[in-house]
């Protein structure tokens, strides 16, 4: 398979974890998000939205859409499993990546934070911006967590929400912002720092990120 | 099942024509986003996130977010299916289901044009913002409904996509969107308008949009 990416780019970093959950061989071919390479004709080609990521798989298929390609990995590879076995579970965990993928992720990416700025946000405005979402979805889930989390966000082992969870605290400290009011989280973040999957994963270690010190 | 959820949502609304299409009865219990009902101690024991909408279900479940309830809606209540039966098919809705629901809903509801507002930006500004984000997706999603689209979003029937598509239309008709450049968007919602599951979850039709000439 084939993941086209960005390295720091929080739906690249979340589709990288679960591939390497599965254990599976993919290849990465960066796609540079600062330079407008996503709206190239030959990216649009793979993927009409010009937004990253899209994977090519084995079957020449390509899939767009981090959550699209997250189900389509559960469902073609189910082993080992990211989403528990029973439909309530199920849709708690889903309910954890959505609070993530829709209610904090899409506000602080970089398309967004650049028309923030169009507004006439200065750098303050916009951490102010990107961590006022990032808290106020991170508050909600570390009470989802302790409802639900057993050492990960849902139950003992990692699935579909700490793919998306890890990036965004990636994220969050980018935006320097203040992460104590979340200790769940962060005991979270610990072990995924000691997991090979999330290790492989973060955007420090891919090919595009090496010899960047933006 | 009782439907907590404001008439005039986005994320309420494709919820109720996934409930409508699967022909599930439900009771609506309305929240008032205006005077900030979400955020009431009543609303937050139910959802600690305080958003619309969530799902009471007859087995005094509780279920948030729109994507997660809509997965469950589709594996407790199969039939009539709103996911193809193959997995590459599955993908290419969920697509354009997340293409709707992460990167044009969450940037246009109402907590997050409050913040732009915030920024000083005055209605034409807000409407820009939203219009922007808008056809930005749009054009996207005519080039994948061309591909895939038999009369609907994907294939000959309604899915979870046109769940997404006709309420995130009724949103960029009330921020005066110029629409024609996705006729087959407006062909889809042509189609929408004559089907009872899609006429009955309309704002309009909502005992909270009654009244309201807001």
């Amino acid at each position: 398979m084939i993941l086209h990416g960005y390295w720091r780019s929080g739906t690249s970093y979340r589709t990288r974890i679960a591939l390497n959950l599965k254990g599976l061989a993919y290849q990465t071919t960066p796609v540079d998000l600062r330079t407008g390479e996503q709206k190239s004709d030959a990216y649009l080609a793979l993927n009409p939205q010009g937004l990253v990521p899209a994977l090519e798989t084995d079957d020449g298929l390509v899939l767009t859409q981090s959550p699209a390609i997250l189900e389509w990995l559960e469902e073609a590879h189910p082993t080992p499993a990211l989403l528990p076995s029973n439909a309530a579970d199920r849709a708690g965990v889903r309910a954890m990546a959505a609070l993530i993928g829709c209610d904090i992720h899409p506000l602080n990416n970089l398309r967004v934070l650049k028309a923030v700025r169009d507004l006439g946000a200065d750098q303050g405005g916009v951490d102010a911006w990107a961590g006022g979402w990032i808290s106020d979805g991170f508050s909600a889930l570390e009470v989802l967590v302790a409802r639900h989390g057993e050492g990960w966000c849902f139950g003992g082992a990692p699935t579909l929400a700490d793919c998306y969870l890890i990036p965004q605290i990636y994220s969050a400290r980018r935006f320097n912002l203040d992460l104590t009011p979340f200790p769940r989280l962060l005991e979270i973040e610990t072990r995924a720092d000691l997991h090979p999957a999330f290790v492989a994963a973060h955007p420090d270690k891919q090919p595009d990120g090496q010899s960047d010190a933006d």
